[in-house]
């Protein structure tokens, strides 16, 4: 543990975030970089010439793809708290529900804000309703988190998104309804958004809309802004 | 190790062939079971209501997702040989370039086959090349798999596909050209076509032209196939 840790991450970045939160939750070390994905220094395409945050930088060693990253920082660490339970069965119930995140509720985050049309933003965000209903199913009954008492993979995954869904409560008027339908999502999103890690890992609600402005209005040159444009893969 | 594995799959899903060769590498015991995706028994709609293969039933519990059900595979039998690396550093570039696959080169061929213009099919398998010598580069030098000696995660991921460029020959003309900058991913492919649990998940080329016409006039009614059109997340 002499080795010095690096996150590279954009402060607004939900994918960083994730990187960053699973740091943090373990209790890594690290030395926070900030990049400007919108101006890359040639330093960090040497680090990592797909030129996304996140990257975690170990030992000389470059580890990038968020729910990568999420593992890696678990398996690298082991004696922190367990992102993912130890059970193999339980283990691929995790990384099932973290990659139906990953398919059916980030590209629509996307989608809600940057698609110019009210009937495409609201399928958007009728969307993202659906896939938190079939999610909160899979949750553990106790909870408060996906699996029970830790926090954890699925988690890591989804809260960057719930903590910017205020941005399209702004520009889209989006909303988890009031109703016993999202009682266990509500449940869920309380805990996670009370967090400590969460916490520090946040930004205000007025910087986020700033510079969330970029997507609402289709202007942003990212990755994934593009990829949303072009309805192909996200990066 | 008695409870019954059964393995529920198509004879032509790639992505169910990825499990199939899993359960194989691992020397699992398991019983086939063949399940029509345009048929699809109630039964098997109990036991995974998204209805898509692969589905690995264990002691009666259900892991799906092809890449999840090879990740489990390795961690439910941990006697046999391992498919991924026991390095979390080594683990992470796997996963990395699992995953690399997964966005650059599946829906690439997918698109090579249901786009019904030469330009679009011309594009999509330039696409899947340019992705191939990026992926050979990451590959270990001495061979012949992706990490070396043993057979993992990288290369269930990918063989499904390659063995399937037969297709893909046959209605468009695709070819991995003999040439130097492609020389270590034809090593890579020798070595995996030639393996044991490759031959006996195969069925033959005819056989494969003769279903993959669906896919290749662009009638094809699986959620691939849907995805493909839409340009939606495949699921």
């Amino acid at each position: 543990m002499t080795a010095t840790v690096k996150l590279f991450s954009s402060w607004f970045c939900p994918f960083a975030q994730r990187a960053w939160l699973a740091l943090l939750e373990k209790g890594v070390e690290f030395e926070y970089n900030e990049i400007d994905p919108y101006n890359k220094t040639k330093e960090f395409l040497t680090i990592n010439p797909r030129g996304l945050v996140p990257v975690i930088v170990n030992d000389g060693k470059c580890v990038y793809e968020s729910a990568v990253c999420i593992e890696y920082v678990d398996e690298a660490w082991p004696d922190g708290p367990s992102l993912l339970p130890k059970d193999p069965y339980e283990r691929a119930q995790a990384r099932i529900w973290a990659d139906f995140i990953t398919k059916k509720i980030v590209p629509k985050f996307y989608m809600a804000l940057q698609r110019q049309t009210r009937p495409e933003q609201e399928e958007a965000m009728e969307a993202i309703l659906t896939a938190l209903i079939e999610l909160s199913g899979a949750m553990s009954t106790e909870g408060p988190f996906f699996g029970g008492q830790n926090f954890g993979l699925v988690d890591i995954m989804l809260v960057p998104f719930t903590i910017r869904f205020e941005i399209l409560s702004h520009y889209r008027s989006f909303a988890v309804p009031q109703t016993d339908t999202f009682a266990r999502f509500r449940r869920w999103m309380e805990a996670c958004h009370a967090r400590d890690s969460v916490k520090a890992t946040l930004s205000t609600k007025e910087k986020y809309i700033a510079i969330y402005k970029r997507y609402e209005n289709n202007s942003a040159q990212t990755e994934v802004a593009d990829a949303i444009r072009k309805g192909t893969t996200l990066p």
